[in-house]
């Protein structure tokens, strides 16, 4: 076994930051925890790290080309890189199966296991590359993805899904509420499948991909790849059909109400200091709205005599209409929606049982907007 | 039951969460969950709290002044002062048995117990006050009350001693390590004894306290009491019979090892990224030292193969000498060594198995210092 690599500790640090958080920390298969090291064709080290399902790359420039290729546990080494000093190098060398990490008198020895033991990793998917906006994709997924399911029964729900069959559209539920965004400003390559991104993957690849600009999406073979400047992430899809979500959408919602986002976050934060728990919802903890003519009131009761009320502003078609939410949904969705393009949400209902539509309030019709947001009532 | 009063929101909402901080959250005896409010003979309203062990009383200023007397659940309570609106007033009235607290449209409304059902206060130790100055007190309480135990089979050493009888000196050890500060500043009132503060009010202490000047201390009946401007705290002291520590300190130690703190702290941050672990201490995790001419090394190694080492300079007296710790101590130590007098710690060690006596440099006698922590090594 050889191999040798001198680096920067900031780069070192990051790609080991990276490498660790994908790595299994507690596993009975030593080489999960294990980060792989190899230079690559250029002298360059490749960082990578696997958890079967996921599997990142990163590129890290070598002062001395980096030769050869190991695996070592992930954790200590990474704590090692943040730990080390900051602008001064760190050289890697290989003393028999053990690997040596050295910054002047700061050393680190740790036991390695073949190149040859390391998980494979799965070939980019083929096909042409969708280059997107990082930001905007990024903080779609993450939003999106606070609507996905995360019960195993129904695995095709838990993740995003990415449909680009037509129009691209991003879209997530759980059942007790949905969120789509339309991707209205990209365009998928022609002939691209809808594909179920996984939760973890969901989770994953906004940290892994934080600060790039661009990136370069690839999806085939059951795999999506994400490539940016010296990254390479890829995730297994979810193997699922997705069900037909445009049915969930309620078509009809005669009824609006228009209130401020930071209104109706406060006026939930504020009546949740005690709980009501509904045993029927899985324990949801319940809040009940009372829409009347300009205002919204919020409340909450429970079994042992306590109540809570409060109420802000809001513009309201027609007469009262009172209906219960899960908080924790009401304001996960509320928070999903992005309000860059202004202040007022938009909440659109016909009875208390029926779902509601939660928009941005803007002038084009409810069902067309660019993010939509459903939930389910409550019964109280 | 009559009850009533109001309140500005931010003395109120201070009040309320350090009374919440004293309640129990769950318990199933209700009224330990609960505050007590009572309008003092002055019209201002006491925020009381007690979990039988410590009792806090808070005074908040009434606009109109507050009558009769209460409790209700804290924690909701707390949460409601919390995310009122600053700088507007909280009305709290009764109706029946059920308590309203309103600002504006924001309403709590909660479940009471006549004041009758309120736990038993203690009243405040008779005897003179101590006044002293609150921060050094505070740091110092903390600083000391790292070394206390917490294993119940020896009670006597749950907390920290704060010996009267001779110039005043707080202490604590678990055994283990030991902690001393002398109080030579502070003149106590003649005939105190010592008492045992337990570890629950050592943490309380310094929360509740925070940004007082003053404190006046009283001592008696088994009890401790702090005063200082609109708050009371008390606590019940530890009954029992604190050993001689004076006989921990060990008297001859030869040699002498100074480094800077920072540069310690850093070198057991930065082997400490693997873990060696001692199972007949504990489970300890070790970090091996070795004094040689001019540094201090320091290094982990353990059953996996794993190694990581460091050094960095340090006036060391003698000839090479290696020593194990348990890292956790170690670092708490060092780190409870308050350095305002200077920034270079003393190590003074005979061999490796007898205790260390770890001081901040200067130029008194090392046993005779203002502050002195004591350290069993393990052996390696």
């Amino acid at each position: 076994m050889t191999f040798s690599a001198t680096v920067d500790q900031k780069p070192f640090a990051a790609a080991m930051a990276a490498a660790a958080r994908l790595a299994a920390r507690r596993t009975t298969i030593p080489i999960l925890s294990h980060v792989i090291l190899r230079g690559d064709a250029a002298g360059a080290l490749a960082v990578s790290a696997t958890d079967l399902e996921q599997a990142l790359t990163q590129t890290v420039p070598c002062a001395a080309g980096a030769a050869g290729g190991v695996t070592a546990p992930a954790a200590p080494l990474a704590a090692f890189a943040a730990k080390a000093d900051a602008g001064e190098p760190i050289t890697l060398t290989m003393d028999g199966a053990m690997l040596t990490a050295r910054q002047g008198r700061l050393r680190l020895r740790l036991p390695t296991l073949p190149l040859s033991d390391a998980p494979i990793f799965h070939d980019l998917p083929a096909g042409p590359d969708w280059e997107v906006d990082a930001a905007p994709f990024l903080e779609r997924l993450k939003a999106i993805g606070a609507a996905a399911s995360t019960e195993e029964t129904r695995f095709y729900l838990n993740g995003v899904y990415l449909d680009l069959r037509q129009a691209p559209v991003m879209v997530a539920t759980n059942g007790h509420i949905l969120a789509l965004d339309r991707l209205e400003d990209l365009t998928p390559p022609v002939g691209a499948p809808g594909v179920i991104i996984p939760n973890a993957a969901v989770t994953a690849l906004p940290l892994v991909m934080a600060g790039q600009k661009r990136l370069d999406l690839r999806i085939g073979g059951e795999r999506l790849a994400a490539q940016a400047h010296g990254l390479v992430f890829s995730t297994r899809l979810i193997d699922g059909r997705y069900p037909d979500y445009s049915r969930v959408i309620p078509a009809d919602t005669p009824r609006a109400a228009r209130v401020k986002k930071t209104a109706l976050l406060r006026l939930l934060d504020r009546v949740s200091v005690i709980e009501e728990v509904d045993k029927e919802s899985n324990n949801a903890r319940i809040v009940r709205l009372t829409f009347s003519p300009g205002e919204l009131t919020a409340g909450v009761k429970n079994r042992d005599g306590e109540e809570s009320a409060d109420a802000c502003a809001a513009e309201v078609d027609g007469d009262e209409q009172r209906m219960g939410f899960n908080v924790a949904y009401l304001r996960a969705m509320a928070q999903s929606l992005s309000t860059a393009s202004g202040d007022t949400l938009e909440l659109r209902f016909s009875d208390a049982l029926a779902p509601i539509l939660l928009t941005v309030a803007d002038d084009t019709p409810p069902r067309d907007r660019q993010r939509l947001r459903v939930i389910m009532p409550i019964r109280v």
